[in-house]
């Protein structure tokens, strides 16, 4: 484990240019910009944190999504109130939608330099609804295989009723930027000799077995995008 | 592994009181408003997603978090930018805070109920700048133990530079609700005979081994509660 917190970024891939709202105030050595990383944080998520805001003030809503080159997708029921007020505000919603993992506790021997090693996205911009019929279906497709990859060719596509009320809000990939914490911790030199434990403790993600619906069908095995 | 996503939740703890920002407008079933239950979901979390107001436009920052009682902390260097933003606004800084814990995949026969089992805590405020000494204190002990419980006991605590460069953030638990779906696929009737795959995919969250820095002083041992 490097005891720096921060390492470099040289990839060669393409970068978003940073703004005002993308350059943070602090830790500016923890910024990211270039493409490759930025889709790989999104792309390992679940579920992000939709920000917008509602009479003046901010909500932040975990929510699916979905990643195709430089669009996101999120989607949910017209009746939701951000794709409702995406599809109302004109030209569009301006959001705030944020990825994050947790990679591990950072023990230092001082209270003050306990951390946490993570990754995470933010992407500023406008949300627009997705009106092309097209487009809505391949953004489906998106956000379904990006729970499990694979799975939109596995299982039933959306019909006419269902299309309708499904509202898929996009946002373009512009103003993006990464933000990292790794590495061991950084505590002072005077506190080095201190006798408390320090390090990480990694935190961890993973799958357990799919457990298949009560309901399910007799023969039907289990696919091999889910083995393993 | 229930049929139906939802379950009446009937604990007898007291409860927050829905308001318009609380009661979401879709799958109100899922919502839950009981202590206990708001509790154990901050409580499980590392990250919460912060969302404020700048310029107009929505920010949504990944952020460490710790609840005492029916107050959470958040805490950050005096140059970040909610937490500047909190110390200039008067009466404070209006928030939105959400943690969310990702717990399986649902994989429904037809695209449309494709899912995610999931809990979540949405908290709407006001948040303060913490002025007290002895609660900006207990306050860091809490953001230390919130990482590792019994942490800040058996480590350096902040000195008078440390306590001053730290800003530290309150947000009172009032307007508050949890929201969860749990169980398997809720196909429709008519896809029950459709020959996909169909069940839930566990997310799990877990810790490694922990990793002890590159400059760990000879015969520390690792503490108790770390050990498992």
């Amino acid at each position: 484990m490097p005891e720096t917190s921060t390492q470099p970024r040289t990839t060669q891939s393409a970068a978003y240019t940073p703004t005002d709202r993308t350059v943070p105030t602090r830790s500016k050595e923890r910024a990211a910009y270039d493409h490759e990383m930025v889709h790989a944080i999104l792309d390992e998520g679940y579920v992000c944190h939709l920000g917008f805001v509602r009479d003046g003030a901010p909500v932040v809503l975990p929510t699916l999504y979905a990643r195709a080159g430089e669009r996101l997708y999120v989607h949910g029921s017209t009746g939701s109130r951000p794709l409702r007020m995406t599809g109302q505000a004109d030209p569009g919603l301006a959001v705030c939608l944020t990825v994050t993992h947790v990679d591990g506790l950072v023990l230092a021997r001082s209270a003050f330099h306990h951390s946490i090693n993570y990754r995470s996205v933010v992407v500023h911009g406008i949300a627009h609804q997705v009106t092309d019929p097209e487009e809505k279906r391949l953004a489906l497709d998106a956000l379904v295989d990006h729970v499990v990859a694979g799975r939109s060719a596995d299982s039933r596509p959306a019909n006419t009723k269902e299309l309708a009320a499904t509202a898929v809000i996009s946002l373009d990939l512009n103003e993006v930027s990464a933000k990292l914490r790794t590495g061991g911790p950084n505590d002072d030199e005077e506190d080095l000799g201190l006798p408390y434990w320090t390090g990480v403790v990694p935190v961890t993600r993973g799958h357990g077995t799919p457990v298949p619906a009560d309901d399910l069908a007799p023969g039907i095995e289990l696919p091999d995008y889910l083995a393993g």
